[in-house]
């Protein structure tokens, strides 16, 4: 048996506990099993039947020597920073949740975990339950990753997925999704991209190597997609998701966070609602997807309980995933080349014709518009076209003389 | 540098030589890379770039202490199984694609590793490139896994696919796999189903345990599947998939792999042609789904040297995956529950009518027929029902009696 102190007795602490007890006979068949020990928190749970597991002190967890992982749910890059540092150098194992911290501080803490012969696991921090950081560190290791194309955030998700199947729009969606639970009532983090940038960092530093740093990435979120635009998306047979991106080439490595239009014959198309789902694009394997719930107690739970049946399994070493602390600048995202869905007022398209080759006019019909409950009024002077691929760079100076451009997303 | 060896120079073989030799540099800042010092086969190779790493005699590969892992791609169960109980028994690490040698002897090889604190891995065995095994092993290993649903087989997603999508009848859809080489010569294994069974097999070992018996799982394949079965799949917005699974629960473990009615909602609908996709059940983290090229040279090539990765990283001790000699005694495959897409002779609605609630009755019109060319003359007098959810051996006896029953297709 392996003894664990949970850090933090929220939402996911209070997860990790509940998925370590319910499912304490699975996790023994995988390994010698896992016992919590400790519950480190702030406050008193009168009640809850692990009260008397609650401590307020962590100097008791510390000095356990039968301590052998901590669970680290508290979120924040400052207490649960110190506490992680702590924890490493005593060569206790920590598994977490908080992506925050990962995205800020990992390379360091991986590089302490190391030192102290013990390992830093954070399967948890992207995509919830879904093995990412495993299927990139461990598994497609003989691989050279050349794209990670993923829906790395659930609420943004389900925002628009409402706007789609429902047609409600942007702010009805939103406060749909805050009285489900499924945004926060300050929703900044969500629909301002903040959450899949992280997670993008994340991944995009485990396939490089280095620190790849969620400042650099330039991000845009959803708060600007309305109907009129997922109307033209609609006529290509495709929708508008929030992808979070990562390419590696010769030039190094491009990233960016932001709306695409995304068509049927893609296998992102069909991931719906509140589920995660990443593309890597890899030179053996080709394509590769993987997808799931990628957040909830239990789900974000069992990944990190997952963690610490592998930290028990390799006590006394360090589960490498290669991170060095040396940072990845990234190459101008604006070199990234793809094509663009661009409306514009019909006014405007003599003149983009002069400019770009255009492969594709889309004029809905009023019929179209009706059915999917818009209105024609709104669509009267304006169009949208669909351009060839090139970088964004060069499509920026070759729309940037039109007049009547309205906005363009990605594809 | 870790020296490696490969045990059989065909088709997965030289991809193992080529990923190692192509990839060595993402694989050396995975670890500390790995080199081919020898190639195991019977023939010779000359002019071949690596004929000079040919050897005929695995006793100078045993004998070289410098080797630490061998990827053994010779396939059969008889000569790799020799080799590779010599090679574990001397502390050597194997990684393999060959799936006829897990299914039948991987318990004991697990073992055979543990005893001499080496690794015994198979990620490349089920679905080619995708992580299953890793998933199952050392992803959620928190999770207490309830269903297992996958499209393991490329050869007969192809041959379905084809019939979908472009009307090709069974025998001309093979064909055209045969000559594309996604087939074999002889297609047995395949369309008969004992491929995807074997790998069901795998997994379900995997996830209980035990060693599972291809042979105790039924199977059925997909040479009796026509259009006229795929046009009621249609009907009710779905097609037909040929679909490995494994049921958890309290009665143990029921397995059947037979083609099945997959709905436009199912993850698996959109998987298409050479694709290979698992949708796993679990407690705590619900659907997750793992989706690529479930076979080619390259991509199952480069989960074997993934593999090597691994082995290499855990140099001196076993790599867990709880794998025991235990035979797992499975339950009857005909107490799983699901519901029925049946055609009948019309005149046999009224007597089924009596013995069964039917929730669906799908009468194709000439215009639907046409559409997807098929001949209405062939559907004057059938008809399909779908029935509520009940054990295969419940539906087996209520439809005993019924004269003119056609075919059933599980859902």
């Amino acid at each position: 048996m392996t003894e664990v102190a949970v850090f933090g007795y929220g939402t996911v602490g209070s997860g990790v506990v509940e998925v370590i007890e319910k499912n304490a006979e699975p996790i023994a068949s995988r390994g010698e099993g896992l016992h919590v020990k400790y519950i480190l928190d702030l406050r008193d749970f009168p009640g809850d039947p692990y009260a008397d597991r609650v401590t307020h002190d962590a100097d008791v967890i510390y000095g356990d020597p039968e301590i052998k992982v901590i669970c680290e749910t508290m979120g924040g890059a400052t207490f649960a920073y110190d506490y992680t540092k702590r924890a490493l150098s005593a060569g206790i194992s920590v598994c977490t949740s908080n992506k925050e911290l990962v995205e800020l501080h990992g390379a360091e803490l991986y590089r302490l975990a190391k030192e102290n012969n013990c390992s830093y696991l954070f399967e948890a921090s992207v995509g919830g339950g879904i093995p990412l950081i495993r299927t990139i560190t461990q598994a497609l290791t003989a691989e050279r990753i050349e794209r990670i194309c993923g829906i790395l955030n659930g609420t943004t998700n389900y925002i628009l997925d409402r706007m789609e199947k429902a047609g409600l729009d942007f702010a009805t969606a939103l406060k749909e999704a805050q009285e489900l639970g499924y945004a926060e009532k300050d929703p900044t983090a969500d629909i301002d991209a903040h959450d899949p940038c992280r997670k993008i960092a994340i991944l995009t530093s485990l396939v490089s190597g280095k620190k790849t740093d969620y400042s650099d990435i330039p991000m845009e979120g959803i708060r600007d997609i309305s109907l009129n635009d997922l109307a033209y998306a609609w006529m290509l047979g495709g929708t508008v998701k929030l992808i979070a991106m990562s390419e590696f080439d010769k030039d190094g490595c491009r990233a960016i966070v932001s709306p695409r239009v995304i068509k049927r014959d893609n296998p992102l198309f069909a991931v719906n609602s509140v589920f995660n789902a990443v593309l890597i694009h890899s030179d053996m394997l080709d394509d590769s997807m993987y997808y799931g719930r990628g957040a909830g107690k239990l789900a974000t739970a069992s990944a990190v309980v997952g963690d610490a049946i592998e930290c028990a399994r390799n006590a006394g070493r360090t589960i490498e995933c290669g991170w060095s602390e040396e940072k990845l600048v990234l190459a101008d995202a604006s070199g990234m080349k793809q094509s663009y869905l661009l409306r514009l007022k019909k006014s405007a398209l003599p003149k983009l014709e002069e400019r770009i080759a255009i492969e594709e006019k889309l004029e809905p019909t009023e019929e179209f518009l009706r059915e999917h409950g818009l209105d024609p009024k709104d669509f009267a002077d304006e169009m949208a076209v669909v351009s060839g691929e090139m970088s964004e760079k060069e499509w920026k100076e070759k729309i940037a003389g039109v007049d009547g451009v309205i906005r363009y997303i990605r594809m």
